[in-house]
């Protein structure tokens, strides 16, 4: 083989790896959540009842297991899709992807905890939820530098971005989830457990956005 | 590198990497399913006998522990299979795919949940079986929409597919295994612990399905 | 790109992800090793001598640990040679190989039993290490069985292989490990943890095996 | 394709294999430090305040976990950047890097270790400091070696390399993470909690080694 070619093929490699490291991450977050859900204790005078009864008592657990696995899950098809465009990496780029893993990682803590305080006396208290909601602030906020500096053509990373609107679109997404969640916190003031049917508000505003930006993305103008 | 070519092994990288983070889903699933198996406590006045006598309450955990493994085994091999027809990917199939693995993430959860409430006193319970299976329904039915997504040639996402009636066999296997695991559950209700020996019947059931269809494959009309 | 030379790239990639499928299995197994070592638990009256004492409590879970990484380890390095020869897989392989990782996925239960049972007063019970050796002999049989299978040429699934010799080395070494372990047990029954010092006599043992070999494999006859 | 071709790139996936692997045993490791912080416990005259001053017992974890992350993190790309020069391997160097796993998949421990004796009742205690500094002692030196046995033009696994002072810089910097925590036990002394302010040192310390050797690795001389 030419050298040339294997050295391209080497920093490929290199640069799939920092991506596959990253997918492992994701993996095992998105996993790892399953197992802050415990099985209800068995005791000897057990009943179909009482089993239905402590299995309802998981169902906050359950929405939150529900909600963060589809919320890791965005930001994995987020994070492979702006991977896409890479063709190159440098120590930076690794480290804010650490940066930003460091975040996911944050995920199963921040969902157990704001899941654990979801019973019937805790709901009303705004802590939990606001902790929730700062963890995937800093998601979307380290996922708005990583698209920022991937996007500019100054650090020669990515090739096939469509013009500077795309990268605006998509740093404008980074921050929407955690920006809706947001809103969720003084409505649950009021009426607590509301934050957990912010998600499907996501779609339709991603949409909105989304309708706005590709009128500009389609001119192709830099 | 031709511009064409590079473009081309990218997509290709993209759609590997969506798998690769499959398989660390199921890796890190299959691997969890061992530590919900607690060592027997040590206490000081232990004896061979005791240690023995603790470990055999463990056996239902262990039944639990293997049927699970290779029931996410036989769900990974199909992925496997199915995977092996992709040469695309689009958004859709990632959010199918992710749907899927929620259902393969649940999996340690079911399993305990049905392993623990397997003593003497709790084996007439039909909730536990009930969710273990419904979680199993749950699987076969996103493996079911996936297989149809994938084989259908508008989505233009597989290639290789011999026929329509692969497809076919491919969703009714899909589902086979949930359908016979419900046969149990009225079985359970008059001969509690009977579900465990329900994966005996998957080999034969298969090789039945298979036949019927093995004619018609080989046809290769549409 | 020549369909040909696609199909063939294809059925490279399915081979490597059952192999990186199998490479996150050993890694988490090995992994989740550690999370069975807990830190000895905070009181307030606590001084740099409890805590030495604690720390020195944990020593036999230490042991086990460094003991089960490198078999661990050992394994799959094993299973890395194998796999380097091999050129296709088909159903079977995927199934013997998940029935391989069966037991390597059990390690970290049977590390924590074994460990838990090394006090000084349980150090007696044969069980535990019965168990522990019990969980090698069948990764080990299971790699007996891999390497036949993918070392008979009538299945077509290796190349690369010098002959017969090098396949009945690889099975004997294979069940080396756990012959050695065995071997431990009538010992333990006098000297107990006797059986943790057993892997020193692996290397010695194994370049006897190998050096019996050598001259064989090298003759390359069939 | 040619057999020639097709050996070589077997052995590179051989190669990328161990990678992976590695990177594997990294991802989980790194991930696994959250699950040792538990969210505090649930009852039921709980207010914010008392949710809150909960939430405060944990930053030493947290911290704990910022600062593994980021060692992990960091060694990773260590590691990364080392592999990148790797065209070969052989089973002493599998072994190496099963060694330096060892003491990542360590770190886990090693962190909650020192986390959970960071109340101020047991802040003052040297025991947990020192085994965290005597893990990152034990990675270091792993490090070290590896990167002389790659950089060991004899053992022709490396290419790429600049000169013999690229190795001593990697060499030395392998070490002066664990140095530079060595320096806080002392200091920890009289002056306990001081140790996880060392990691501000690493950047300053890490530069003016690095421009010490910068001139050397230019001439290009050896």
């Amino acid at each position: 083989m030419a050298d040339h070619l294997q050295n391209e093929l080497k920093k490929e490699f290199q640069l799939e790896r920092m991506i596959l490291f990253s997918d492992a991450v994701f993996a095992i977050a998105i996993t790892l959540l399953i197992i802050e859900i415990k099985v209800p204790e068995v005791t000897r005078a057990v009943s179909e009842g009482t089993v239905l009864s402590a299995l309802g008592k998981l169902v906050p657990k359950f929405v939150g297991f529900f909600l963060s696995f589809f919320l890791i899950g965005l930001y994995w098809t987020v994070h492979h899709r702006m991977c896409g465009f890479l063709i190159n990496y440098n120590n930076k780029l690794l480290w804010l992807n650490l940066g930003f893993l460091f975040f996911i990682v944050l995920m199963p803590f921040s969902t157990s905890f704001y899941s654990d305080y979801s019973t019937p006396e805790t709901i009303g208290l705004i802590t939990p939820l606001a902790f929730y909601v700062g963890n995937l602030w800093l998601i979307g906020i380290m996922n708005f530098f990583l698209w920022g500096y991937i996007g500019n053509p100054k650090n020669k990373l990515a090739q096939g971005i469509p013009n500077v609107y795309f990268v605006q679109l998509a740093k404008i997404r980074s921050v929407t989830v955690p920006f809706l969640f947001s809103l969720a916190i003084p409505v649950a003031v009021f009426l607590p457990g509301i934050a957990r049917f912010v998600p499907m508000l996501i779609p339709p505003v991603m949409k909105i956005i989304q309708r706005r930006f590709d009128k500009k993305i389609k001119m192709k103008s830099p």
